[in-house]
């Protein structure tokens, strides 16, 4: 047989059982890399650094040339958006995100068309990591979805999302005009990026936990197939990840509703879950990342167990959450031994 | 045909559907209630106020007396078997619980039939509460599964668990060591609770959620079948509902291998998947807190969505969550009046 010209992650993403999974790791440019800090240290502003596309193409190839991953992803925030639509966001040193009052939902839906050209530096800054790439490897776009994103504007920063699940029960119309405004805009937001050079776009809805079912229809199902409609309606034909963390009792479901090509599945993931999901299309997932920096036999163990469990469908090897700033890096490159065999 | 001689909570757990559900709420007895803030300040102490037996059983029969409840639940704390043990446990006034340094496991280990003395109140407030309870109300005994309490006993308080779990990755003999003094202390409480007079006992382990598969297996189902194997031994022989909460993923799994009468669902927990269990077992679930709270018609349309989901099988309305002190007691009369009519 002729050997795919398609780089593994994408063929996976097709379809496609490899026989080693492709690999990356979610918040691979970040923290735990020393080149990373170094960066980081001349941009004192975290969301001036995001739109800074130089430095952030940087970060973003950092961890390829150290790592045999088959991915970059772009380096860049999920609460752009909700500045891009006007409303304050700024980070405290040593804390998460703070976000001023929010803005009417007149004043944020006249907003959409400005809040994609305001964030054209995340457009120039895959371009410049889509010709610095090898061929070789995958790029990936991403953002955050509109319930993740929404709760954040609505309690003012990270929480629980009592707030926010409050104001869906007691503002239902308000609640739905937000998700369509955010669904609009990110729907947008995707294209521009497969414009400027995204293969693969990724839809992180973070906080997916907890959600009754009838929120989860009307809070992710419903936004998440707005955003990818609007997407094809838009041309784009780059392959979507979805990632409804914290919510594998409803993964079938997603997937009957959500026409992702395939579904990140988080630290919770039961491996026959995985098994009936990769028999429609691919999975990605779920090393736990405190495992990835506790390291020794329990850490090897645990990754030949999911390529194991795991391998033997469309499978994209990944964490389930986010790298831990303090992770060493000889995890992360034992561990990509274990995996690709490098 | 003749009616049972058994409570209707009784019932259900025995497998019967029943033409309107029992149903009580989890924290029924707290802060929403002017009559427990009344008590409650009398005793300035929360861990001496749950010793207090007599204070205790009051408070227990409050909700009983406004509201229609099938069944009450013993007031006491997940974090009395902790101090009973020898650690340092207390509450700052606003702020969550606050645990001193962990003993040494041999320390904990000697304490076991100690410990079981040591909470000998609790028995004497269910004694209380079933002499001046209403015989056709049900009353339940709980004590937190070994996970959730370990936790918070490696943490020293509220947290997001990650410390708990590294320690379960990096010392797992020392963890699985906890988890066994855990598991049989647990079982010696909850037995004396049975003997005091509880019909019914429930396994909080509020936090479920987040854990890959061996550590669920390991840390949650593992515990839970030794507590209910030891009960068995112990001559207990009361049903039990188990709460894995945030793991609705890993339900059926749980019946699979936890001898439970009742699986208790939380606030995200599908339709569908509670209808597949029922097929097993009894279900208790799954009204969001902030939706009861909340109001409105929203409240009423999802009571009943959840009676015409669940009522066709062996079901007890209960919230997901506990109750928010917040919550307005007109709202939980409407909720009341819906389900059972009164």
């Amino acid at each position: 047989m002729n050997p795919s010209p398609l780089p593994a992650l994408l063929r996976v993403l097709a379809g496609e059982t490899l026989e080693r999974p492709p690999v990356w790791f979610m918040r691979q440019a970040g923290r735990y890399l020393p080149e990373y800090r170094a960066v980081r240290a001349t941009a004192p502003d975290f969301i001036a650094f995001c739109h800074d596309s130089e430095k952030a193409a940087e970060v973003t190839l950092q961890p390829l040339r150290r790592f045999p991953f088959d991915a970059a992803i772009v380096f860049a925030d999920i609460l752009l958006i909700p500045g891009a639509l006007g409303q304050k966001v700024w980070f405290e040193a040593g804390e998460g995100p703070r976000l001023g009052e929010l803005p009417s939902l007149d004043s944020m839906a006249g907003e959409i068309d400005a809040s994609t050209a305001r964030l054209s530096a995340i457009g120039d800054t895959l371009s410049l990591v889509r010709a610095r790439l090898d061929p070789e490897k995958t790029l990936i776009g991403f953002a955050g979805a509109p319930w993740t994103v929404g709760s954040y504007m609505i309690e003012g920063g990270s929480s629980d999302r009592s707030r926010a699940r409050t104001f869906a029960y007691e503002q239902p119309e308000a609640m739905d005009r937000l998700m369509d405004i955010l669904a609009e805009s990110t729907a947008r937001y995707l294209a521009m990026q497969a414009e400027a050079g995204a293969q693969v776009l990724k839809i992180f809805e973070s906080w997916a936990e907890g959600l009754p079912e009838d929120l989860f229809h009307r809070l992710v199902i419903k936004p998440h197939v707005k955003i990818i409609t609007r997407l094809r309606e838009l041309g784009v034909t780059a392959p979507v990840i979805g990632f409804p963390r914290g919510a594998a009792a409803y993964a079938e479901t997603y997937l009957d509703q959500v026409d992702v090509d395939c579904i990140a599945l988080d630290t919770a993931a039961p491996a026959a879950l995985g098994q009936s999901l990769q028999k429609r299309k691919a999975i990605q997932g779920a090393l736990d990342p405190l495992l990835l920096r506790a390291g020794g036999p329990g850490l090897e163990r645990r990754v030949d167990e999911l390529l194991r469990q795991w391998g033997g469908g469309p499978y994209i090897f990944n964490l389930g959450h986010g790298i831990l700033p303090d992770t060493p890096i000889a995890h992360v490159e034992a561990v990509l031994r274990q995996v690709t065999g490098k």
